[in-house]
């Protein structure tokens, strides 16, 4: 049986257990969102301090080369590349997930030509399918967005697909796709494909390379912790480079930006990925958190998100039965990322009585309560004290006031 | 005749030399380059600060909604629309500038289906020309940009003109173009114009409504000074954002984006121009810096930028004569942006040999010397001592060196 001593023993035996000093994690908060907005890691203050005192206030336009912001992209793009199973070239830092989902929907479409659907599944995360809306009303010619269920996408793949677009962790449920499997199905159809690791980077191993990807996306200010709204990144396996036309051509993805002249000529590798100029203090601002990774072990990470995850999962069960929470997701933790979550009729209050406790966790629309675990931050005694928050409120209906039932703008 | 005294005796009685002080100045520099990127104001750093450690750091996600993140590039909009005679809802500050330019050459398009045209400079700034090749590439049909030169843009606008794409201020000489009367001869033959406003914006007035100017777009690291790569902003006349069709439907553009529905369904008036999630400490910045304008007339700033660009110029001609520079660009101030620039044939070296004596301006390819006069920080001697350093530089010949000719990433 689970106590609250053995979470505390699990946390003095935790081999991550040191990292959670390099945060800043507010008094009397427990933050179960760090799926949505990764906490701020301690460094990133002297870092963006630096870089907008020094770099900015003192070396003015001379930092694009003293201080090689020009290359930020790039570094911050081989950083991120080690936790996904890339080449450090593979992989660059710009723009916003959205963005690159642009660039690399349109860039894959032209790499199958004669090919006319664009295949993905109905809870794809939604701007995933915004932006293939997109892309395809741009392109035009007849070319289309499939959406089938999450158990139909192997069987729907054919010989007129041109990319399948997917995301790794499913943002509602947490269930996981099996990349390799899935890639290896896609290509066999002739079909590439493009990842959005935004749930996974940084909370489980991704080996895009070892899994035969095509094109990926992901964000920065999830597990990455690299602040909010930080710039995201884009994939694309090495073998693409060549062939890889985007159509936000811009200046920084010029073979020779600084020629100013009148043609577009993409630049060599993924650095014809990039647009305009990047906004340097957050990108900054995420380099540093990136730093915080050198020499730890993802599948460390993986084993400590699954034993919270599961833990969370089996206290829920053990003490809060009969409370009106319905689990939601793989039982499996080998088949989850590092969420956990529940259906409950009033489930935008009992979030909201939740964070009033300090317990912060997030809401989705019409009625999941969802909770991460950052395991570079998150104690065992921290997913017990949640779980005894959150049977506080349930038990006495805490979520049944007007104060927690007021819709914020941002949910 | 000009003499350090009289320029001297012009900063006392400059209206906003009390400005100067509000910005961060490395000793030894004269600065100007600040149409390059802005120097940094003193209040930013507190401002990021605080976004840092008291907004991420101790409200993490909740910021969204406490902090109002979710309303700052409306927010940020509203302050650059003063600056530029717009409508506080007629701008969002959102992506960089190819980005925005991206989006609202699709939706010209969009509004002005028949059309085959987008009408351009030659000299334009060569990301607008790069973004509106991959616009038309991704939009097919028959679509083209066309190339002309500078006087030959009214004219060149006919009926098979859907949109006029210009920069108001020529980068590499400065020349103005006559908004207003630009603005009429394209709508004469029913075309739209955008206005890149890169050059303009905190350097001059600018009347977006005043000329009935449909769509611009604009840099937030020049004269705004919201630090390097700070979000671009984006303005559409209100009468078209009914029908504003924009290509980059990610979530932020969503009109209910925390619903997570499926379909994309754009949001009321300029918000449907953001994409993916704002990067917050660069936004910040921005804001930030835009506080600074509280309460200052535009006219004063034009004012002070004329007289300080008339004051260089003519200092240079007086002191410079017979050293191998070559004015370029229109001599009536009237009609120059605030930058003056020369053709040097060594002019790389020059200004390397200028900036290692501290006088940053910046160079441009092939020859060309291009030096800002930002209004807000800069005085009439620290023009004095410029030209000074520059009659130095080329009268004992202290480009000729190696150290000045070797060509770094960035020029």
């Amino acid at each position: 049986m689970d106590t609250r001593e053995i979470c505390a023993a699990l946390d003095r035996t935790d081999p991550l257990a040191g990292l959670r000093q390099e945060f800043v994690l507010p008094p009397g908060v427990i933050y179960l969102d760090g799926n949505s907005l990764g906490a701020l890691p301690r460094r990133v203050a002297a870092r963006v301090g630096r870089t907008l005192e020094q770099e900015w206030g003192q070396g003015l336009i001379r930092s694009w080369n003293a201080a090689d912001w020009i290359n930020l992209p790039a570094r911050v793009g081989a950083r991120i590349a080690r936790l996904i199973g890339a080449a450090p070239d593979e992989v660059v830092a710009t723009d916003s997930t959205s963005v690159n989902l642009f660039k690399l929907i349109v860039a894959a479409l032209r790499l199958r030509p004669d090919r006319h659907v664009v295949l993905s599944e109905r809870d794809n995360f939604p701007t995933g399918l915004y932006i293939a809306e997109g892309a395809l009303g741009a392109l035009g010619q007849d070319r289309r967005l499939r959406l089938v269920g999450r158990d139909e996408i192997g069987a729907a793949i054919d010989a007129d697909t041109a990319l399948v677009m997917l995301t790794q962790v499913d943002f509602r449920t947490g269930a996981l796709h099996d990349m390799a499997a899935l890639t290896r199905a896609a290509q066999a159809e002739g079909a590439l494909v493009l990842w959005d690791l935004s749930h996974s980077v940084g909370a489980l191993p991704v080996d895009l390379d070892g899994a035969g990807a095509d094109l990926a996306v992901g964000c920065g200010y999830k597990y990455l912790n690299g602040g909010p709204g930080a710039p995201a990144f884009a994939f694309a396996a090495s073998r693409h480079h060549a062939g890889l036309d985007q159509p936000l051509s811009g200046w920084l993805g010029h073979a020779r930006p600084f020629d100013f002249a009148p043609g577009y000529v993409p630049a060599e590798g993924m650095a014809r990925l990039q647009c305009g100029t990047p906004p340097v203090l957050s990108l900054a601002a995420l380099d540093e958190a990136l730093a915080l990774w050198n020499g730890i072990d993802m599948m460390a990470v993986r084993t400590k998100s699954m034993a919270l995850g599961e833990l969370f999962r089996r206290l829920v069960a053990a003490r809060c039965a009969g409370l009106g929470l319905d689990f939601v997701g793989p039982a499996d933790p080998d088949r989850r990322g590092s969420q956990v979550s529940f259906r409950h009729a009033e489930g935008y209050a009992v979030m909201q009585a939740l964070i009033a406790r300090g317990v912060i966790g997030d809401f989705r629309a019409p009625d999941l309560l969802r909770f991460g675990f950052a395991p570079l931050y998150l104690r065992h005694v921290d997913v017990w004290d949640a779980v005894e928050h959150l049977r506080a409120v349930l038990a006495a209906r805490e979520w049944d006031r007007p104060v927690h039932r007021r819709r914020a703008a941002v949910t």
